[in-house]
């Protein structure tokens, strides 16, 4: 468990402020994160990183020479926002183009996805290679579905020594690719943890049993199985590691092949532990005739002080090997002997920190900024039915998820709320307050959840605008326009157990009210009761598959918590509309 | 608390094991522990540290160039035995004499003298400097006498980078006695560990507390407080470190005093937690005046896994600063850029090898072959009392101590047992079968009570010998002998709360009955009687100021367990004499 924090909604950053007191000749501070502090040569491709916090040292604590230029670092087990991700690519950026990489969980790759968006239409080129080396989280047919765990070391490791020794954008890509490509993990755990305020650990796993396949947020693993041996677990990660079926392409046989084995401590499983598995691990290794290279043992890729351990296996050619025995000098990683590069100077530092400037509010008129003090009123209504059913949601969230939905919805509309009670307060009209309160909350929460509401309130503000007042069909409008970007940008359809299955049939439902006569206060009741009714089915339908959660039954009788927490929301600001003339 | 394991007995060598199975490149396996596996220039001084598994990094892992030349590895939380310190010492040695240095626990001195005197009798320059910066285990006053924690790594550092640059034996101890002298710790926990196999942890803090000054083997801190907030810590680390009592000799103020501040976690505290910490100890510093140089924030010496931290302030002076800023490249630790030397040959590991070639057993007759049978029944009995008493004796060492005298009496007994076993039947006579079987108690059980049982029985067997039947005014002799060997030894007195404390009024009263003509059997019960009473009495001390224990008022009520297990022996082997002729 967590002990030590001062604030839970601080930790985060007080963490960040920490690393980087600690670890200046490595890493500087950059809205959403860190990047280096030392000077990259003109040209070089900028490989930028990133994740939920919780990992150290993924991911700051993999930033300087020979690994990462930048890492963006979200709340804890959140992807970081948009916004985050792109302010650090932007300083970690070196004239050659920004590489992502980063685990493959849906919250990361709608974010990571966002802002190499926005970097391309800002001319700046960009490549994203996620990493899927968790085999338990999809079969081998659907590799890209992957959960990326303890593998991001050696993917981007590959992409960072290649960048280094010159590589183009393509050429990291590749490389990068490649690695992915070569790279297995399996992991297993023991407990959960518990983040900084909270009541209860993420989940449990019951004295003396073992999580089989366990993700490193808690998402479930396959079985459980009684603790074994050391010596039993050793047999079990590598049996699995080494079925035909899990070789990657290019390598025809265990026997013969060069292996950099990884074991990974998730936080409280200690280093003896885990070099007595270790020990049998290379027994095994050897016996099945691979040849092992350069092995590691310690912590990589944490979660906390969960307790558990994986194995990876990153089967490597002479390319790979050449670009892993090249030199690193990171906060939390380090080999070789680096040439050590000149710090930057507080000039260039000194740039970021203009670069969140206020824009300026536009113009709107009485009319608008009257329906913006009802944007206001709804987002509080929000705010406050988030914060009533926070545990609940959480709850809901840890049987599939990683059970910070709660957390992060709640992270996200106070921060909606704060933006936009300043907007109104500043004289915007309804279109910029809600705008405003969109891009807190996709900015504050992170996550997924919070990329896809600041979508939806970024669709239904650009409907409401900043003059007069809006109609109800303006309203409606925006919501199907939000719910179709919804599906568009977090690659959803109807039965996926998402979000977008309240939403689509709250849409409907409410334009089909608004068309055929009713006012919007009762389109609206009407279109929050089909929403609520829906999220409910949820229960019904099995996970969507693959990213941030597993396949398989867990989850059947469980409703989905984005579509609960679209049904609370809708039902709530249907007494806000009631309310209002 | 440990989960992974084979046999709980195998823990630590199976750890090493793994260990250098995964660290080849950095370390080789010895008798006792881990040398380089790199050449040593002829004629460097060899820094040689070490002490009981469970601290990972420390000690194994800080094996490499520009640390430590080999590291003694006992078992858990156990001081290596004096042989296992003695072998790594002779196979780190390169021309230029062994340079010891260690925490300050009672068993480590013990056994890391003795090696260092069979070093001496055979030609080999040895010094030592034991670590002693944990600040809440003595008063400033008699700093010799307090513990080492997560200091070791500053002084290891000094040392071993002065041996680097060519400093001798007598430079190198200079060195590292300037940095012990500057170099503070204070530390804080929240749980406990719990050793593989055990049952309970070691100790427990109550859910929601934190042990203020606790040692990392679980020895009693001076307080239990509420867990205070993440900033609220930082305070009580600084301000305690910064209090003016503690400044080092040679350091004035903390104003303008140049520092490096070393973080350490335990083991489950996580980084991030950590770095929170570290945030606002680095606001303090600076407020304070003081210059922080080079922090360091993240596991350096842990207690399993133990949640807990400690924060080390290291008073660097030009000297220290330009010592510590040389490259380093170990399993655990790295910095800088290390010009790779060389791999040793496995000619050179193979000599290690026979080091422990079986000596000869020496010539005996009948009447002391007799004899031999009753040692072996005298062992048995005692591993058969000691097995019957292990937990009571691991709770009552908890009191004051790191808990391990039952598993430590085990260990040691069994492996007496065994030693005296294989003489018999190898024809040994009754002194050769004892001294088998001391020199494998104190080289198996490792700590401090395996060093002092080695002492007691060596006495007794060196009063046996190989030929005839010893009469009890032998074996009086040789239990006074041992009595005097112990003090010696140990540095303690009656009234100490030791071992000492049940055996000098066992001799006595052994002496007494024998010279006043008693049959052995006799007297011994009477002196068996006075070792139990005397025990007992050992409830009413205060613990023994310094090295492994605390000072303080925790044992008051709780009698000393080596006491106890005297006691126990004694009243044992009575049964073993009157059942024989």
């Amino acid at each position: 468990m967590t002990r030590l924090w001062n604030e839970p909604a601080d930790f985060a950053d007080e963490m960040i402020d920490g690393f980087v007191a600690a670890n200046g000749r490595y890493v500087r501070r950059v809205t959403g994160g860190v990047v280096r502090s030392t000077v990259v040569p003109e040209g070089q491709v900028a490989v930028v990183v990133g994740g939920g916090s919780g990992h150290y040292p993924a991911f700051g604590g993999l930033v300087g020479q020979g690994l990462a230029h930048g890492a963006a670092m979200g709340n804890l087990f959140a992807s970081p926002s948009t916004q985050q991700v792109h302010s650090v690519a932007r300083a970690a950026e070196a004239g050659g183009g920004v590489f992502f990489s980063y685990g493959n969980y849906a919250g990361d790759v709608l974010n990571f996805d966002a802002a190499q968006d926005r970097l391309l239409a800002e001319g700046i080129a960009a490549a994203t290679v996620t990493v899927t080396d968790d085999v338990k989280s999809a079969p081998i047919g659907e590799k890209h579905r992957r959960r990326g765990i303890a593998g991001d070391l050696t993917v981007f490791r590959a992409a960072a020594a290649a960048a280094e020794r010159g590589a183009d954008l393509e050429g990291v890509t590749a490389i990068a690719r490649k690695a992915n490509e070569r790279t297995r993990s399996f992991g297993v755990a023991f407990t959960g943890c518990t983040l900084p305020g909270a009541e209860k650990p993420l989940f449990t796993v019951p004295e003396g049993r073992m999580a089989v396949g366990l993700g490193i947020h808690g998402e479930p693993g396959i079985d459980e199985v009684a603790i074994p041996t050391a010596d039993e677990l050793a047999g079990l990660l590598v049996s699995t590691l080494l079925d035909p079926a899990e070789l990657p392409e290019g390598v025809d046989s265990a026997r013969g092949a060069r292996v950099i084995p990884i074991l990974n401590g998730l936080g409280s499983l200690k280093y003896e532990e885990m070099f007595v598995v270790y020990r049998r691990v290379a027994q095994l290794l050897e016996t099945a005739g691979v040849v092992v290279v350069d092995p590691h043992v310690g912590e990589f890729c944490t979660s906390f002080d969960m307790a558990g351990t994986s194995l990876t296996l990153y089967w490597i050619d002479d390319e790979l090997e050449a670009l892993w025995e090249t030199p690193v000098d990171t906060p939390a990683y380090r080999r070789g002997s680096v040439v050590a590069a000149e710090r930057v100077t507080d000039a260039v530092s000194a740039a970021d920190a203009t670069a969140d400037a206020e824009a300026e509010i536009p113009a709107s008129d009485d009319a608008s900024r009257t329906a913006a003090a009802t944007v206001l009123a709804a987002v509080a209504a929000i705010a406050a039915v988030v914060d009533e059913h926070v545990d609940e949601l959480g709850r809901i969230d840890a049987v599939a998820g990683d059970g910070d939905h709660g957390i992060g919805m709640q992270r996200g509309s106070h921060a909606a709320l704060a933006a936009a009670t300043a907007a109104l307060e500043a004289g915007a009209g309804a279109g910029t307050t809600l705008t405003r309160a969109a891009d807190a909350w996709a900015d504050k929460a992170g996550g997924t959840s919070g990329a896809l509401w600041g979508v939806i309130l970024r669709a239904v503000a650009r409907e409401l605008g900043d003059t007069g007042s809006p109609a109800g069909a303006d309203v409606a409008a925006g919501v199907a326009a939000g719910s179709a970007g919804v599906m568009a940008y977090g690659k959803a359809e109807p039965g996926d157990k998402t979000l977008v299955d309240a939403l689509v049939p709250f849409s409907a439902a409410l334009t089909r009210g608004i068309d055929s006569g009713s006012s919007l206060r009762s389109a609206w009741a009407e279109a929050a009761e089909a929403a609520t009714v829906a999220a409910r089915d949820t229960a019904d339908l099995l996970p969507r598959m693959g990213r941030a959660r597993t396949h398989g039954e867990h989850s059947i009788g469980t409703p989905d918590p984005g579509a609960v927490s679209l049904a609370l929301i809708a039902t709530v600001l249907g007494s806000v509309l009631a309310d209002r003339p």
